[in-house]
């Protein structure tokens, strides 16, 4: 999983683990070099700096430094500190051939990516308990009752058999309020993100406030639809949406906010769809969890509340798995035609996972998978919270029981030296401070891990837990 | 389908069948208004023109005309024409309530499509034989075969199982040089064009030449990246190259110009290639049906005479279904990174399609239904040309044999009736002139009609071409 060093300014695709971290940070700017995201004369942080930001030996950075500077890739002036050289052009406009040669030597070979032994970053749910065979036999009856010209050219909203199942469910367990053609499937809340970007700029919008903490790759894709993203405060009681005034829109995640884990107040709920409604903004609400609260019903979506302000997004990449790329739009009617038309005017997504899902959706199986889901990972959550009572009483589990994954709150200044150590034990585990918004208002920074408990299969879990409670202050 | 009439100049979702033609005329136009398509203020043309580009009467148009003057979409004054209604305002910022509004009455009820009885417009093949069980088998397979993580997010560029076999197989059938590293999967050849698009764009390129004929879509992708399209000369000897000077790029189809229907001229081949060395430019080859020859091995890819300069885009849409929405692009290197990036860094393409296609080469089933559907496509050719010569011998398929689509060329200034005709008849076909680009650069406009003989089910062929017999000059 891609990490965003706060001092490097791009993502590291970074996994130390063992004695190859020296190898892995070499393999990984030489990469980032090679392919651009680091351009000819930037200048690298320090080695201590970013040592201090990856968490690792401060001496690891300066010989990866040594080696690319030896390679050709980076330069090293007395003075003018490091930086990516020249030479290493990325392929300039009508040279098509190559990506940026290294300027001596041979092309490096591709980086060997190192697989942790265990892994609870957030994100993934456990792909080993997807329901194979279910799906195989829901593929089947819905492939075998479409008619011929679902094999055609579709309509851009998606298949009319996959929007009325959504509607009729997310109406049922979220309080969605919808109908079919107001429903833009997408293939994942990336994809439908880059799609709402473009329609929102398009319109005229400039400015879509975010939450100081979020995943940075949500944020980079409206950036890359060229709007602004100045982040909320966050405090106590959660995302503070007291302060939004002129922004056009804002991007939410209400029912468990992520990764902190707490859900938007039901005070600040009003604020926001009152400052929608006063001044015309639009809210995006990212569900991306809402079928897994374990110790009450789910808050229903704000959406519900009202349908012409709220743009709701919902995805399978939780409840079933990333791969079938199917994720969903709920939008005001304007939109959702201006969405279907920013997809290409063409469906983009699949005919026949689409049909799929919506005979799962139907069938009932979606729901007695996302049950059986459910009570796993609450079981897993339960074991999480006793395994800290037990071994590491100094760690406590923040936010609601929901979701996939948990907060761990650290004593102070000691996130790093946890996750370095976990990496040392072949334990893939992120600090919050991946997930804070360079420029987040919140109190004092927080020392935490965000543990992804959903993405061990069943036979890693208590492995990965002993694991994490081996590298906690106990 | 939509086809692009050039005096309206948007594209207007019209199906012409029988005595509704003055009701789906005043639908699509209500339509393209509500949406936006039309925007308020714009002058239409006059009932004659409109009349005379679409093929149907003059008083059809009149009466259309009158219909949403009373509705209040549009305005009729004297000496300023017809124009659509200020007050039939596309959503305005900050509204997203409703999509325009319609100024008297209440919200026009959606416009329902009249299904003609036989279709012959080409870009569709036979979906009714599409190999269901065969592809429902390959999928349980790949399905079973298939590692967790397979599941989790992908590879931007696609599943690694699918490049590969795409690598064998397009480099035994087409010719094409590639390793799997260089194949970026994406949703469709529209979906390639539009990722292909922003890459360019972003690497500075400005103008790409498309052909004098080809479809408006694929042009307007290119357009919507911000890039100028003018258009190459077509004679005799189909797209001529020669002129091609300081452009960025061209989007050539030279296995099977279309939808012309010939090869892009041995001669000029080495034209493109060396226009493409000598200034750096850039070749996108659209191979859309390249497995598709019948009267000898089809003309190798361009690409594997020069991978460094040529861009080669195939597609499963012709050769299997649209509805799978899979194509991919083999590309240059420094190219193939930035289109994963432009993806959006993840893979956007459902996974068990990905893997159930690559099984589908690599277990032969690819080759077999290809042998099958080019069998059936051939007889049909054969007996589109046999049923030509009995009873519309002034009338002959142009172009060579293959792909799943003939140009029958027409006398002079018959174009416009034949297509009325048919239309009347039940019968959709298109005529040549909704594939011109608008400053085309060729010969006297030709009349002729574009036949997709792949697009019907087997029982429906035989009478859609009686149908098509029917309304040809004997």
């Amino acid at each position: 999983m891609a990490k965003p060093w706060a001092t490097l300014g791009i993502d590291l695709h970074l996994e130390p683990t063992g004695p190859g971290v020296r190898g892995g940070l070499t393999d990984a700017l030489r990469e980032a070099v090679r392919s651009g995201r680091l351009a000819p004369g930037t200048r690298l942080p320090s080695s201590r700096t970013l040592a201090a930001d990856l968490g690792i030996a401060r001496n690891t950075v300066a010989d990866a430094y040594a080696d690319l500077v030896a390679e050709g890739w980076l330069t090293a002036r007395q003075g003018s500190g490091t930086r990516v050289a020249m030479g290493a052009l990325p392929t300039p406009l009508r040279q098509w051939g190559s990506a940026a040669v290294p300027p001596v030597g041979a092309a490096p070979p591709r980086r060997e990516r190192h697989r942790p032994t265990y892994d609870l970053r957030p994100g993934t749910p456990d792909l080993a308990s997807f329901p194979r065979a279910e799906w195989l036999k829901a593929a089947r009856r819905a492939f075998t009752a479409a008619p011929n010209d679902a094999l055609g050219y579709g309509d851009p909203r998606g298949r009319v058999e996959l929007r009325t199942a959504l509607a009729g469910y997310l109406a049922r367990s979220r309080g969605v309020r919808t109908d079919p053609d107001r429903i833009v499937v997408v293939a994942g809340f990336v994809h439908g993100l880059k799609v709402l970007g473009a329609v929102l700029r398009a319109r005229g919008v400039r400015t879509v406030a975010v939450e100081s903490y979020g995943l940075r790759v949500h944020e980079d894709q409206l950036k890359a639809a060229g709007l602004h993203t100045p982040p909320l405060p966050f405090d106590e009681l959660g995302t503070d949406p007291a302060h939004l005034t002129d922004e056009d829109a804002v991007l939410l995640t209400p029912a468990h906010q992520f990764p902190m884990g707490v859900p938007l107040h039901r005070d600040r709920r009003a604020v926001v769809l009152d400052w929608a409604r006063r001044t015309g903004g639009l809210v995006l609400e990212d569900d991306y969890d809402g079928e897994f609260r374990y110790d009450r019903q789910p808050v229903g979506a704000l959406q519900g509340l009202d349908p012409d302000h709220v743009v709701y997004l919902g995805t399978a990449s939780k409840s079933l798995a990333p791969g079938l790329r199917l994720a969903w739009m709920v939008l005001p009617p304007a939109l959702a035609e201006a969405a279907a038309a920013a997809k290409g005017g063409i469906d983009t997504c699949g005919v026949l996972d689409q049909l799929t899902l919506a005979e799962f959706l139907t069938s009932g199986a979606y729901d007695r998978h996302v049950r059986s889901a459910r009570l796993r990972y609450r079981r897993r959550r339960d074991a999480l919270v006793a395994a800290l009572a037990a071994h590491a009483p100094e760690v406590q589990a923040t936010g609601i029981a929901a979701g996939l994954h948990a907060v761990l709150r650290l004593p102070p200044a000691s996130e790093r030296s946890v996750v370095q150590a976990a990496a040392w034990q072949g334990l893939a585990v992120d600090g919050l401070t991946c997930y804070r918004h360079p420029h987040a208002i919140a109190e004092q920074p927080m020392d935490a891990l965000v543990v992804g408990y959903g993405t061990p299969p069943d036979h890693a879990w208590s492995g990965a837990l002993d694991a994490l409670c081996a590298v906690l202050p106990g």
